[in-house]
Parts: C-alpha cells; sequence; structure tokens
C-alpha cells in the first residue's frame, strides 16, 4: 500500500510502497482510511520536537486523526465487523489499568498513539484496535469527521469539563479560534446558554466564530482583556478556554477570569505564572486538558450527526502530503487539511 | 473596654480603653470575646503590608479569629440570642449577592473583614453580623478553637474539596504541617481513606503529624520530590495541599502529582510556573483554596465536637498582646497562640 | 388597594378594596404587581385542599406567581430600589438556617410563601422581603414573565439536575407538555443536546412541544411505553421528566427509563409503587423536585432575556379573576393566565 | 476436580468430579478457589427462583463470590500472571460497550455471571476474564476476603455513593446489620464523619454494629421511626441505606428521611410505594444501588488491607457445602459461610 513516511528528522516524508499491515493480536483492527487529518503537530514531528519523547524508530508513518472504513478484524473482537463506518480514537489503550476502567483512556499506562509512536493513518490501511474504534452514523463520511479524532476531541472534552461552571447568565472566553477553537465554540453553543466571547488576532477567524456561535468577538491586536472585562460587567468571564497557551495568552487569559474562575489550558508552548497569594485571593483554578475519552468521541460523533458541529476542511490526495505540509507551513492552509488516499 | 490597638505601622499594637461597640443595624451582634487567635497575618498586617489592599484607617483592633459568648443582638436577629456561646465566620456577608445565594459566602462582593478592614475581636467585645455566628456545642470553650475560625476553616475547606479526588489507595502530600496543616491533616483522616505524606522541615512538625494520623513524613531538608515518588509507586500523589505555597514549595508540589493530579495551593509568597505542555500532557490541576462557607465552619465545628479535631494552643491574658506577637515573630511560640480576654 | 379576596372555601374569591400593605421589617419589599400568574393550584385552594396543610386565615389574597415594580423598601434593603423590575422567587426566606446557607431556599425551615400561607399578588401591590425579588432585564416585562416565578421555575430546576445525566446520544422523555412541561423542553433544548421525546394526550399540546423543540412526538392515547422504547434503541430512556406523576403516568414513566435511568417526579397527584427488586436489579433512581432556587430564578430570567424559554400566556384584568378561573376550570384557558391590576 | 453441581431445583447440589476448566479465549484466566462465599441466593437458586432469568443449563457448579491464586492465563493476558493472589469481580464484562467504557462494569450490555448462569467458584478452579480479577494486597488471603466479592462490594458502592450526601453533621441511618449491613457500617465509619444509626431485629446485629462503628443502634422489634426521628433532632436522616427492602423496611426507610434526603435501595423482596406528593413536596430521592464497579472492588480491598473492613466468617470444606447450606437455610451461620477446596 502507500503510506507517508517519515525517514530522517527535517527531511520531507516521502509518500511510498510499503506492506500492507496483518492482524497480528486478537483485537487488532484494520481499517482501510478514508480521510487523515493534517495537523501542526505533524510538522514539529518532522522537526524532531517529539523524537526524544517518543523514541519511535524511524521510518514510520505519520498521520494521527484517522477515520475510514473496517477491512479485517482479530478473531476476538465483537464491537465492529468489515464494512462499518468508523473514526479512531488516537490512543490505542489497554483497558486494564486503573485509568481505563474508570473511562479515562487518556491517561492509560500502557497506550500507543499511532502517527506519534508507530504507525498512523496517513496510509491506505491503519492497524488499531477493537477499544479504538467508533462506528458512525450513517450520516458522517470519514473524509468529513477526521479531524475530529484529536483535535476536535480535545476542544469537545475541554468544552464538557466546562460545562458545569456555564450555567445561564455566565461568559465564557474563548481565546483562539483555529482549528480547535472553532469546534469548542460549537460545542460549547451546543450544551451551554453562556455567553461566549471569543479572543483572536485574525479578522477572518473571528468572523467564522460569529456564525459559529460566538456572541461577541475580541480583535487581539492590542492587550485583549480590557475589552474581556467590559464585556463582563468589570467582573471577568467564568471560564476561560486558552486554545493557545503561548505567546502571552497565558497570562492574559488568567487576567480575564473572575473571582473563583477557571482557566483552561489547552493550546501549549508558553508557560503559566501566578503568584500564590492570587490564586489563593481569588480562589481561582488551573485546568489542564488532553485529548478526550472514547465515551467524548462517540458524543462528539452525535453532536456532528446532528449538524451541531461542522468542521472546515480541504481534501489533499495522499500523494499531494508534501504539498498540503507546505500549505499548512506557509499559512496557507484554510480550515483543515484531510489528506484521502485514492479509494471510495 | 480594654482592645489591641494599632496605631502606626511597623509599631507594635497597644492595649488600651475603647468605648464598648454599639448594636447600629438590624442584623447586627455584639459578641463578648473568648478567644482570639493570633496569626501571622496580624504579623503582615504590622508591617504594612495590607495597608493599600484594606485601606483600613488608624487606629484600629486587630484579631480575625473568634468566639465567645453573644452579648446583644439587633431587632433582626432571630438565629442567636444573649449568652450563646459561638464562634464567628471571619466575613460578614450581605446574603443577598450571587455568591451568597450560593453558599459561597468568601466570594460575597460586599463583605467586610473584622481585623482586617475594620475592629477585630482581640478586644472584650466585637460587632458582627448574624449571618457569621455559629453556634457552639456545649463541649466547646470559646479559647480552644477560636483559630479555626479562620486557619482551621481554611484547611478544612481545601481538605472538603479533596474529597471526591481521595478515593481509598489514593496517596495525598501535605506540604506543611504547620497551623493550617496540623489542621488539615485531621480533616484528611477523619473524612477520608487516603494515605496521608506530610512533608516538613521540622523534626517536631512531623512528629506531631504522625500523631495527627499522617502515615509517611518526609523530612523537607533536601529535596523531598523523590521520596514523596518512591512512597507513590514512582507515580506520585493524586492530591498534593500545600500549606506553605512559598520558597520552593510551588515547584515541588507540582513534581509531586502524577498524572491527572490536583496541586491546591493553600499558603502564598511565592508563585507557581509550569509550562503549558507540561499541564496539558498530564493533564493536571491547579486548584486556588480561600477561606471556607459558613457550612463549612459549622461542619468543622461538628468535627471538634467529635474529637476529630483538636487545636494545638497557647494561651496569653489579652495584656501580653505584645509578648505574644514577640513570641510568634521570634519562634518560640509553639501551637497557636490564643488571646484571651479576662472574664469567665 | 383592589386584591382578589378567599373568603370562605367553595366559595368565588371576590374582587374588593383592602388596604395597602405597609413596611414593618427592615428587609421589606413592597411591589406594584404587573402579572400574577393564575394555576391549578388556586382552584384546589379555593376548594380547601390546602386549608389543614398551610393553616391559613381566611379571608386573604391569592397569588403565588408574581413580577411587577418595587415601590418601596425597608431600611435594610440594598439589593433593590423603588422602580426595580423584578419577579419574586415565591419564598421568603430566613437566609440563616443551613439550606439557605446552601442556597436551597426552597428547603428553608422559617419561610412563608405568599398566596399560600399569606397575602398573594392578585393585588395592586404585594409585600415581600429583599431576598425574594430577582432584578429583570430591561428586554422583560412583568406580564410576561410572571408564571415562570413558580411553574417555570420548577421545571427549570428539574431539567437544570438533570443536564448532567444528559450528554450528547442520550434520551429525555417528557411527559406532559402542558404549563410547566412547555417549560422544560424549552430548558432541555436550551443546556443539553440530548433526544427529547415528549408524551401527552393533547394533539394541540405536542404541535406546540415540537415548536418548543421536542425531536419526537407520542401520544399517550394508548399506552405510550412501547414507542418510547422504540424511539430509544429498545432500551429506554436516560431521564423521565413526569410533569404529570398521576393517573398512570407514575407506572409508564417508570417503565420507559433505562437501566440506570433516572425517573424525575415533577406533577403530583398519584403514586410511585416499585418492586425493591426492579429498583436495585436495573439500578435506576426516582428524583423528588420540588421548586427551584433564587438563584435558579435568576437563571431562567437570563434564558428568557435570551429568548430561549417563552411563555404562553392570556391576560385578565383583576377584576376578571372570577371568569379566569371559571376559564382554567373549564378548560378553556389555552396557555396560561395572567391577571393584570389596573397600571402600566 | 471437585465441583458443588446442582443437577435438579429443589434438590441438594452434589459434590462430584468433573474436568478442569480449560483456557478457550485469549483473555481467559484459570483461579486455584481459595475461598467461595456462601450466600442467600444460592438458597434462591436451589430453589429454582432464578431458573426462568437466567436460562442456566443444569447441571453447573454454584459460587458466585470468589478469591483464589491465578493457575493459567489465555495468550492476550497482561495483567495477572501464575501466582498471583486474586479476588474476582463477579461479572465478566465485555469492555467494550458504553457501560464498561464508563466504568460502570455492572451495567455491561454484554457479561457473564460465573456461579449464576455459567459455572462458579464452588470448585477447585474456575475460569474468568482478565477484566475480573484484582490483585490481592499480600496481607489479604482469600479465605479471609472471598465474600467481599459481591455483598461486600454491593455494600462498599452504596456507602462510596452516599459519600457526598455524609457531610459532618449528617445522619445516616443503616437498616439491617447482617452480611451486606455489617460491611456498610464498616465503609461509611472509614469514608465519612456522619453519625450512623443502625436499625435492626437482632440483638447481637446490633452489638456488633456498635463496634464496628454504629454510633446509636435502635431494635427494630416496634417501628423504629419515631426512635430514629428522636435521634435525628426529630428531622429524621439524611441518608437511609436500606440493606432489608422488605418486610415493611421500605416504608420505614422513607418516613425515617428528612427532606431533601435519599432513600438507598439494596436490599429487596418488597415495594417502594409513596405518594408523588410526598415526592416532590419533600423532594427527596430514592437510589437503586447494584454490585460495584471493578475499581470499586480495588478500593474495598485497599480498605480490608488497611484493616478497615473486617468480614466475620465461618469455614468449611468444599465436601461440606450441604451442611453449610443447611446452616444458612436453618439460622445457625454465624457470619459469612466460605467454602474452602483442599489446598493450600
Amino acid at each position: 500500500m502507500k503510506a507517508v513516511r517519515l525517514h530522517a528528522y527535517d527531511e520531507r516524508p516521502v509518500v511510498e510502497d510499503v506492506p500492507d499491515p496483518r492482524i497480528s493480536g486478537p483485537f487488532d483492527v484494520i481499517v482501510e482510511i478514508g480521510g487523515s487529518g493534517l495537523c501542526r503537530t505533524d510538522l514539529h514531528i518532522v522537526e524532531g520536537q517529539w523524537a526524544e519523547k517518543t523514541g519511535v524508530s524511524l521510518p514510520y508513518t505519520l498521520g494521527h486523526e484517522n477515520a475510514g472504513w473496517v477491512r479485517e478484524v482479530g478473531p476476538a473482537v465483537t464491537n465492529v465487523a468489515p464494512g462499518d463506518t468508523v473514526i479512531l480514537h488516537p490512543l490505542v489503550s489497554c483497558g486494564l489499568c486503573r485509568s481505563c476502567r474508570a473511562g479515562d483512556d487518556m491517561h492509560c499506562g500502557n497506550s500507543r498513539f499511532p502517527g506519534i509512536d508507530s504507525d498512523g493513518g496517513m496510509a491506505e490501511y491503519l492497524v488499531t484496535g477493537a477499544r479504538s474504534v467508533v462506528k458512525l452514523d450513517p450520516s458522517l463520511q470519514p473524509v468529513d469527521v477526521a479531524a475530529l479524532a484529536d483535535a476536535g476531541l480535545t476542544a469537545y472534552h475541554a468544552a464538557k469539563k466546562a460545562i458545569p461552571l456555564l450555567y445561564p447568565g455566565t461568559f465564557c472566553a474563548v481565546v483562539g479560534s483555529g482549528g480547535l477553537g472553532h469546534i469548542g465554540i460549537q460545542c460549547l453553543a451546543a450544551l451551554t446558554a453562556a455567553e461566549i466571547i471569543v479572543v483572536d488576532r485574525s479578522t477572518a477567524a473571528l468572523e467564522l466564530a460569529k456564525q459559529l456561535g460566538a456572541h461577541h468577538t475580541v480583535a487581539a491586536t492590542a492587550d485583549p482583556v480590557p475589552e474581556v472585562l467590559q464585556l463582563t460587567d468589570g467582573q471577568g468571564a467564568h471560564v476561560v478556554l486558552d486554545f493557545v497557551g503561548e505567546k502571552g495568552t497565558e497570562a492574559q487569559g488568567v487576567r480575564m477570569l473572575r473571582r473563583a474562575g477557571s482557566y483552561f489550558v489547552v493550546g501549549y508552548g508558553g508557560a503559566v505564572n501566578i503568584p500564590t497569594i492570587d490564586i489563593i485571593s481569588t480562589e481561582i483554578n488551573v485546568v489542564g486538558n488532553l485529548v478526550g475519552t472514547y465515551n467524548d468521541l462517540d458524543e462528539l460523533m452525535t453532536l456532528a450527526a446532528q449538524g451541531k458541529v461542522r468542521l472546515h476542511t480541504r481534501t489533499y490526495p495522499l500523494d499531494a502530503a508534501g504539498s498540503a505540509m507546505e500549505d499548512l507551513d506557509g499559512g496557507r492552509l484554510q480550515g483543515r487539511g484531510i489528506l484521502v488516499p485514492a479509494g471510495r
């Protein structure tokens, strides 16, 4: 089969022929890829930023946001059958540790992460596990939802954790309306009656945010905090979802909070730095957010099938992986890039 | 009446005669003080550290941890009567804002704080509000519980928020076993089956911690993190309660956490500084903690009456306020100092 | 002033002149009534069904769902001023008991209930307490929201308690789409992504339900349970909100549940009767629901101001209270009847 | 191997030789039984009460509360190895359905239940699944904890669900201090500071309850409700855990509740029958309770290893299964009967 393979760091991945994956364990599932999302993390992988953390051996296949059709299953698989349309939870988890037994797949102590530390989905086929496949509603196509597998799932997970804090009359500030943020806005609009204030540097992103449910938008050209405070009766937001997490949003996000508010970190790159007296005197919280659970992904697929969450995408054939990466790196990619192997 | 009054910053407060307080509002309550806790914050007030924040006019009476007997009540007071033994919630809250209506007295937007921004309880009498008085069980004496009003309440509040995270088999690291920490340990032992690991520089404090329910103690002479990791299967604690919050415990406390763990900030003076990638990749939380609610104080008094929480105290007559402060400042005060006006 | 007064049970209330109410306590608030909802409970009061429970002395003024404008306030009132537009929480609570201090106004141990056990709002003026008044957004008129004060608040409270159970992909069955039910449907649609299945005997009620957000409607002419099971993959609903609670819906509602489901009782008149083996083998819950909290009412007003919750009403002048009651009793009243004293 | 087999309903099971179980699936685990609890349900099975519900084919092996040592594992098992000491969660669950993915093993849609619907643990060996085995602390012996696998797990699960309701100052009434109840009392004492009131007909049971942590005991010879009300300031208990659920405790348990209280059904045989007006006017809840989750069992084993939960047991050799059953049926069995195959 064809696959997008990384042979050396700081070199462009190549599209080449590799053997088809084969079932080796009782719970293995082989999926014919219908769409594989391209993500800024893929650029970072190529740059070698993840080399040490994952210890992955080169060459290997990229692609960690995948959806497609089940082609073959191991002998113990009972939840899907060949032909089923599926989206893939990014982790292949063990199902036996305390975290898995509590539903917190993302904290599994024995997981692997296709596309990050083993062969991923920028290929015609991918091997994953029975615990990672979520069956799709007939109305959903792999190419349309693939990027919800990781970016969307992370945004949904953060928004869902914030729901109990966002009763009617509250304010939620969303910092960054890009790949994750524009999903987060849709999730908030679907699941709460909070007033959504979106902060971004890009006018186009703010325009899109409004169409997706933002009640207020704030241009982040200058310091956006005063405007957020003004929009929130001078008190600040009850929840700040920071999808950027670097270049100053970490400090701004905290300053946007009201007493007893919660700052949700989703994006990364910078650092949170807060005097402890400020943390205790206002009793604020800093909440970390990773990718969501299997059930979170199932719920997000329900929202997608209901038309409440839509991705903005641009498709490329698998052979064009290189140009897709250049478009992403060069800022020429509007919406999410999706690689589509030849096929259906 | 006699009162401990601050006339100028950086000068020792004096004990002098002032007029008795009088009922002026329908919900006022005048309390004859049976015990008023002395706290490091009192030293900071004298040093002028709070001058700008509170804007209090000098001279005024110190003392923000108070218990005693109701002497007189305003015409609309129905919950206590003269003669009742009471402990005082530190805030006099409005009862009408959203926070008060949700039970979160400490986030009241219109509160005053006797001893901090108005006359406090290092005096024979104090005027507070009906919303601040908690009736005491007959087994409890004001002098024995006064310091639970603020220090103890803060420790209880933090421990209570941690309960849902501390199921059997979890580890809770307590950093600092002093005035607040030794109450926190007792609350954890009363309300959870978690294994309690106490970290402190003082051998005496660690000894006391063991008697109060700590399962493990770690001397903080060198970096205590490796020993905490060793005691927690190499994974770290599920919850860290940091009663110090300065001089390096902020960084150590975060390093003591396991994946999905929560670092509770109670003490202050330093700063939390964490790269956002570390916050999201392990999905940890930083949780601010202020003083507790009125109902929290009522619950803490139940634990005190059950004998599950005991304060270690040393009493001084009101006239000896100066020596008490010198003892505290000079590190010669074991346990909590309590000023006791002449009387019962 | 004019007021609708009940002089004897089983006799029609009369509209007569009574003295204007006067401020007697520091927290009293006198409200000029802009709308007072008429409710089936008023008919039951006239029939004497509540006589023993409330022990109210006749004659007295009816009307327990009230909104209007503040006319005069007691000396200790700080949260509203004459001229403010307000809706009234149905209870005048004490603010000092454990329930009030936890925000659960409806469990106050020392409350009174205007219109039920003391003079109500079918009059030009009503005296209530500072703790009961919620300021209205300028876009809202008393006549439009008055019936949200009790009926709407109860429906909101139940829906809000169900939110954590209603993640995307769940089913919520609403039994009864009348005065409370049609508010409940709007709250569910505003606050969850659950699929809403409405069960009612009336075709008109089901039509309205669809317009308000119901995804499926089931005519309750025959046993509706099979159709609900069919709409829920044969498993039943995750939550059933029963706004009827009599005439068989109690048994049907429980049969509509899936494993681990929750049956919310809101309406009353019948009885819940379930073998304990059925309760434990499926681990279901029966959840009681009373009127909501003060903060609940504030949140519901936010939904009303956002246009997400609208009442269907018909207004009558105060003088026409008798005909309004006859219309309600005779089934000729579509939507909620609102009495409007002459005025603005 | 030897096994206790049921050949016909209403006939005594026989101890006979059957083939040893064999590994057939990748996740199978064969356990050498160290202790198998005898339970009233076993008597009901023999009487045929479960015949229709389970559809099990006779003959088969009884025993649904099991602990022992791993003897052999299937090729995909990674969490235990031969020689490990283990207790068995009663269900063999699928790990793939929504309930399993949320940690709610007991609501698995595809489970089997050894000893109930397939061969159980009153034998030398039992075959279960990798998802059912919990490794034991070296301090725990299978024979001592076997009966915690089902009876104890159910009691722990109910107590754990009640914790958030049982803050200091609350009352928990425990109805029935038998096999499940005496575990429930220990769990409450370990995990809350609530005052525990135990109601039972047996003086011996009440004596034991006191030793295990009950603060008050009430003899249920006459109607126990007035005494419970008296012990709870006339208001009733915040939580009632009913481990009987028949013969009148269903009605008494509800009458023991205070406003906003919760009645937990654990035992069964009777029926809950409450007018809907009583449910809504006091806003009470009825909470069903089934056996606990896998993680619950792991937590309960922690409490056992900490010495906070102890079972009262009497052991029998496997050959004496018949006499053990007669002792249980005849009321001659104090504590829990445990069958112990010859061995270690």
